[in-house]
């Protein structure tokens, strides 16, 4: 069995995506992010009190997962789907999975930390928009050269950037300056597995 | 052949530590930060711009590797090292190697650059320093219930993290507040292998 322990934000998002493109059955337990996730209980799924957090105790003996990148690639490697297993496209997959898990989401998360923790920083700020730029178009060049994150198909990468980008407004991000970006994440938009897991909704428990 | 781009950072060292560790024969190409990692032919190895980047021949096709996390795992999983294959411990591994990339290393070179550059920035410098210190705390619970932070071996989630704390003075860190962190990277250092990947020096091309 496999449980999914998340919220509705593009790290919770990610395993939802990968979960319905797997067509792999598994449970979801929201975790409203009002401190839930900071339970002594939860700490023991993931010690950094965010989250997603999976079980997965398929194998008979459970396994537990923190950090949505692991969690990705965990399903990955079990369902043997979405992640090359040599080669540069194993590399490229897990390249741009990092790009992701280090640069996207973190320069993203506090641009918008700022924004509406600090709304009077203009130089935190205006440091983060510059970075969210800066990162944006990193991606915008690679998806000029190729359809996927990974390259020929896709893969994590893609799963674990799209929810991102889908938050944009969050960062009053302008998503028509990154022309590539935008084509890649409507042509993404349309697999019907992806829209599924966009579409759950959460509540609290 | 095994080339590595690098420059003296932790990122940088990150790959240099595991190389040494595998004992594995490679050529270090030094990128002085100083526009060479924006210069065209890097960036056909790093869309990104940064160091580290990896080219690995030994196949017959070369490989590019970019990100210091996905680095790690592409040497761990082509030498079989320092990375278990199954089960929580590789779980657990690739957990921390995500947390050191998504949090570990943003949130400190964060505050680094804030230090730096915005040194005027009081609450941009308070908000890096509260999340650096949960980040340290967060480690330092995991390395007072296990000795590596994959759980009973050392691996690439320590070699990931252990140069962003030897660089915590960058940061103006106490290690002395986070006892248990202070001890791992302690006992880590006295790793011959790591020693050496630590001394080598660097000198522009």
């Amino acid at each position: 069995m496999i449980t999914l322990y998340a919220w509705n934000t593009p790290n919770g998002r990610k395993p939802l995506i990968l979960l319905e493109e797997l067509g792999a059955p598994y449970t979801l337990r929201p975790v409203p992010l009002d401190g839930a996730q900071k339970a002594p209980d939860f700490l023991k799924l993931n010690p950094n009190g965010k989250i997603p957090a999976l079980v997965d105790t398929d194998s008979g003996v459970p396994i537990v997962v923190f950090e949505s990148g692991a969690i990705l690639q965990h399903l990955a490697e079990r369902f043997g789907a979405f992640l090359p297993t040599s080669g540069q496209a194993r590399a490229s997959t897990l390249a741009w999975l990092h790009f992701q898990m280090s640069a996207v989401g973190p320069m993203a998360g506090q641009l918008g930390q700022f924004l509406r923790r600090h709304s009077d920083d203009a130089v935190g700020i205006a440091h983060f928009r510059e970075e969210v730029d800066r990162v944006y178009g990193v991606l915008n060049t690679r998806l000029g050269e190729a359809p996927y994150l990974g390259g020929d198909e896709v893969s994590i990468a893609d799963f674990a950037t799209w929810p991102w980008v889908d938050g944009r407004r969050f960062i009053q991000l302008d998503l028509e300056r990154f022309p590539n970006v935008s084509a890649w994440f409507n042509r993404l938009g349309e697999r019907p597995a992806l829209r599924r897991a966009m579409d759950i909704t959460f509540t609290g428990v």
